[in-house]
Parts: C-alpha cells; sequence; structure tokens
C-alpha cells in the first residue's frame, strides 16, 4: 500500500473532489434491480411511467452502488481505504432515470485518529450526485477508514 | 395494485416481520464488487485475511443490496411501495464473510401521512441483520412510502 496516493494525512478538512461522469442505461437499471429490487418502477417503462417517479428509474440501492464505484474510480482505489462503519444518511432527492448522466463531488467534512486503533484514522465526508439538468438527485454522508502512511508500509 | 396484501393501512406500529434467509457465497461476493466496489478484501481472500475484516468479506453496499432483496421477498413486492426518499442511517457492524447465512427482521417505527400527498403513506422501519452466529451485524433506519388502499386501486 506505500504506493498508494490516498493516506490517512492526505485527506483536507473541507476539500471536494471530482467524482467524474456516469451514464445509466435501462439495461442497467433493470439488471441491478432484476437481482435486488424487482419493484415495477425500476422494472418497466410504463409502471415507472405509472409511478410517482414518473419514468424507468434506478433502485436507490443502484445509484449507492453506482456511486460508490464513481467514489473508487475517483479516490478509494487509490487509498488505503480500511472500509466504513456505516453511512449517516442517503437522500435520494430526484428518481435517476434511465439515460441520464450523473456527476459529483465528495467533500471531507472532519477527520480524526481513532482511538482504539491509532494506525487508523477516520474521514468523514459529504457526497452529492446531480444529473443532466444540474439537479441533485443524490446525497450521501458517510465515515471512511483509512490507514496512516506508515501504517501502510509493506513491511521490509 | 388491489390485490396487494401490504397498503399503508396495513403496517402496524411496533410490529415485527421476518426477512427470511439469505447464503453469501464467495462468487456473489466477488461479482458485486467487481463492479462497485473494487477494494482489495472484497475480492480476494488472502487480502480480506490481511485486512481488518478478516476474511473475505461483502461491500457494505452489496450487503445493503442483499438485504433490499430480503426486503423485498418478505414484504415489499406485496406491497403498494412507491419507493423512499432516504435511508436514516445504516450500521455496518460485523463483517459479512463468504459463506455467512443471514436472517433478520424488520420492525415498523411509525407511520403518518404525507401532508403533500394526502393518498400516501410514509412508514418508518428498522431492520437488522444477523449472521449464522447471531451476531447483529447489519443495521439500517429508513422509511418507505405506500399508497392507502383506496388509492392503489385499479380504476374501473
Amino acid at each position: 500500500m506505500t504506493g498508494k496516493t490516498w493516506a490517512y494525512e492526505d485527506f483536507v478538512e473541507g476539500a471536494s473532489h471530482d467524482l467524474g461522469t456516469k451514464n445509466v442505461s435501462a439495461a442497467e437499471i433493470i439488471e441491478f434491480a432484476s437481482e435486488f429490487d424487482a419493484q415495477p418502477m425500476h422494472l418497466d417503462e410504463a409502471a415507472g411511467k405509472a409511478s410517482i417517479l414518473g419514468g424507468l428509474s434506478a433502485s436507490g440501492w443502484h445509484t449507492c452502488a453506482m456511486f460508490m464505484r464513481m467514489l473508487c474510480d475517483a479516490l478509494l482505489l487509490d487509498s488505503t481505504s480500511q472500509g466504513s462503519p456505516g453511512i449517516d444518511h442517503v437522500k435520494w432527492k430526484k428518481p435517476v432515470l434511465a439515460g441520464d448522466t450523473l456527476c459529483g463531488t465528495v467533500t471531507v467534512l472532519a477527520k480524526r485518529q481513532s482511538k482504539s486503533r491509532p494506525q487508523l484514522g477516520l474521514v468523514s465526508m459529504r457526497s452529492e450526485l446531480f444529473n443532466q439538468r444540474g439537479e441533485s438527485v443524490f446525497e450521501l454522508e458517510n465515515t471512511g477508514m483509512f490507514l496512516a502512511r506508515d501504517a501502510a508500509k509493506d513491511p521490509s
């Protein structure tokens, strides 16, 4: 892990990072929903239009998973991440519809060393995704655990 | 939707419902992680053992998705569900490891009619998943939106 760009020390409170973009296809909405959330509005355009969501819309959990992929590609896979104890909140603010393109940012809210494991740091983050109309569709706050750079060094 | 068992009126504050069981295979852990959360501890047994998670462990988002499937099968697909505005919190309390069997319950915390859409009701729920050793691994609170039975009747 020595070569990773992001160790605990590298996160700066208040800094924002770009999450790139993600196109959302009808096929992947239906694939995810078929496995995990087979409600009609996530499986079928007509059922989506008849629902309060107004069209074939991604499961909220699919939006979470797509967000996680964006965060992985933007930052997490090049970090000393050790996972997360949980999610403070998620807001599904508007439907994510087939054909939408998502973009977003993650902002570091606060950081502190773990008391029980001093080689580990906790980083609180707030993330937000927008669609191609600039509408905020998703908001999340969570805490990630990251090794300090020294602790991440391979033994030699 | 007339034939659905669960409309807004049918949820009772304090009532708990069984979520069935779910076996978690290494293959599905790796498949989900490869698409959405390709951190080493979710892709590889040795990397999982070397991490603080102690083995090949499901992405927390995968646990959320598996929970959602359990909730769909137990209740949601036979309901007037209209989706959810978000998640109040998620706690990933212990790793979900390859070979684990999950079970759990969902409990109705509170319910109220929507002010802006009186045909819709909001149901707050607390869910918990346990592994085969009886350890609590996952906790979630969220709010679901359900049509009232009359509003769910097909026009005739």
